[in-house]
């Protein structure tokens, strides 16, 4: 455990039921706004757009929409939000949605005062390792789900579908959001499955970080609140959408665990999982390799200390040995009713385990995180274990 | 319990052992600073100051010294300080040592640049009331004590001899320190019983937060990771000074619970000891008033859940009724050596009370943070109780 840290989050959070309504009271950094949301309706069928543009209009702002925001943002996304942005002389961007439109926002507040294009800015294969050489214009994050953590972290993932890449891109401190705003009233329409695979994502977030062999004292107190949340709240969030309780603690587990995203190579191993079959969800992914993940740390004795810190922070009090995590890991699991999850529903095959491992491994900067050295054996049999 | 909450503290924390040895690294927000340090000559003795100085040598930083400060930083010492940070053309103010020296810090930054005297902008019965115009000179915050939270929040207590007047004075978000250095090596020195009182100054921030009847869910957490720590570890840093863990574990603790500085009136309370008896170290007088100030909301069962909230984070795990937050606090109190403090040993007399009492009351704000409503004869009972 690393007894020293940084604390230097810019960004300046607005949390709970009804804060939406007071983004108009904000000192808000710009005059003119690009809202950002995805493609699909539910943010205007929700009203939360209108709800956003009501606000605006309340204090002054001018505003305009891009809603073309695919699912996993493409770099197609940024350059038109940029595009957008320039042209309509916006200087302020809102991510209004889930990570998607979240990333998205931030990709475009970068690209929108850079030159060139944001691609060169990445150190993807068909990236340049190009340095920002502005900042980005200011963002506000409004999230409407409970999983990313993309409203209180620097980062945005891109997909370049010309050549099937995605790369993680970021300038902090520069690229955290100004303002972020985390309003439970915005996800209690997610539906059960959804809040579920959203949920053990923020918990993996907030695992994977404890375990995670550069964890530090501070970040270690944020994520062990995450869990204990979680562990409390997530079943009702899934049982009964309209638990406002369980939507406002799971809502704060989320952006606890977004504050200190360190994460190890169980993201990795999952993020090759939804690379090649898009259709899953990446918290489906997550829940249907964890267990053999965390069971290698187990058997090793990797991290047991920190693995006991995790079960007991799940509610079981008196756990004593690193397994004790799994087993909690499990009962949650089937409590959400996700313990069924099976990679051959998705279309998954074992003969795709091996190219799965070398992208995994060519990603590489998380397996340096974790608490003991993965072997490419070990990753197969991570795969192949999680197999059904 | 308020689930709403704002998190918007700006100062940039660097905290673990070695930490001052980067302050030559950072973007330092100025080219010529004033370090602001006590009359006192441990700041030189153990060589913090040197540091200091070497650091800004090494950052090309230029440096002069305001070494006026008294144990309680008066008007006076601001004044001083304001004037020799305009004469030498100071954009950087450097509070380094306790909290006198931090708290003056930030009273010499905001009057250095405000028109009139700093006490012009006071509420307090001499003052005026007057807003400040203009944002304060950054200032870095080193502490070198485990007590007062002042490195992490913008407030700053000055004291008027002439009038005998104290007056609490911030410009947040301005006056928040743009950096903080907490070195638990910087702490090493601190000799028992000043650690126990400073100790136990941090655990009553902590504490009076978890109790306020405003505490939200954010603040709440940080107050809880407190007091575990001083749980844990205070009695070990009073017995063995150079215990290296247990200085670290007091130095966050203190930071922890100067996140969110939400007192009670057992603030205000031993405010008026101190007052009156000047050379009672105000930690002492926390650790004296306490126990009678937690019987009366243990009593009313004002807050149960939040004090057994607090038995637990002290390690009674079974805790299950307010009491037995009471008796985790004397073990503690007997465990670092301050169980048999006594009133009289500092000349406090009970025909004072009455008028510490009005005082207390006349200062207004924190008794409305309290769970329950402390009348006149509660507040006189809580002196009483304590006095021996």
């Amino acid at each position: 455990m690393n007894m020293n840290f940084r604390f230097d989050i810019p960004t300046k959070l607005l949390f709970g039921s009804g804060e939406l309504n007071r983004l108009s009271e904000l000192p808000l950094p710009g005059s003119k706004a690009l809202i950002v949301i995805t493609s699909g309706r539910s943010t205007r069928s929700n009203g939360y757009l209108a709800r956003v543009e009501e606000q605006l209009d309340k204090a002054g702002i001018a505003h305009t929409v891009y809603d073309g925001v695919s699912a996993n943002p493409t770099l197609h996304n940024v350059r038109e939000g940029a595009q957008l942005a320039r042209s309509e002389g916006c200087d302020l961007v809102i991510g209004l949605g889930g990570g998607s439109a979240m990333d998205c926002a931030k990709g475009i507040a970068l690209a929108a005062v850079n030159e060139g294009d944001l691609w060169e800015y990445t150190w993807s294969k068909t990236g340049k390792g190009r340095q920002f050489e502005n900042k980005p214009l200011p963002v506000i994050a409004i999230t409407t789900t409970a999983g990313t953590g993309s409203e209180i972290d620097p980062w945005f993932v891109i997909t370049k579908t010309e050549t099937n890449e995605k790369s993680g891109i970021g300038y902090p401190p520069f690229s955290y959001p100004a303002y972020s705003i985390v309003d439970p009233d915005l996800m209690m329409t997610v539906p059960p499955m959804l809040t579920a695979y959203q949920g053990f994502d923020a918990l993996f977030h907030a695992t994977e970080s404890v375990i995670n062999k550069h964890e530090d004292i501070f970040a270690e107190m944020f994520a062990l609140q995450a869990v204990g949340y979680v562990g409390k709240y997530l079943a009702r969030a899934v049982k009964d959408g309209s638990d406002k309780e369980a939507r406002t603690y799971m809502a704060l587990a989320n952006t606890l665990a977004g504050f200190y995203m360190n994460c190890t190579s169980e993201h990795s191993l999952e993020h090759e999982l939804s690379a090649f079959h898009p259709e899953l969800p990446h918290g489906a992914g997550l829940i249907m390799i964890s267990k053999a993940y965390y069971r290698i740390m187990a058997e090793r004795h990797a991290c047991d200390g920190q693995m006991i810190k995790l079960a007991r922070a799940m509610g079981m009090d008196n756990a004593d040995k690193a397994e004790d995590f799994i087993t909690a890991l499990d009962k949650m699991m089937k409590d959400c009713g996700v313990g069924e999850l099976k990679m051959s529903d998705y279309g998954i095959s074992p003969d795709e385990f091996p190219a799965m491992m070398r992208n995994a491994r060519e990603m590489g900067g998380l397996f340096g995180a974790d608490p003991t050295e993965l072997s490419d054996d070990d990753i197969l049999r991570i795969y192949k274990e999680s197999y059904r």
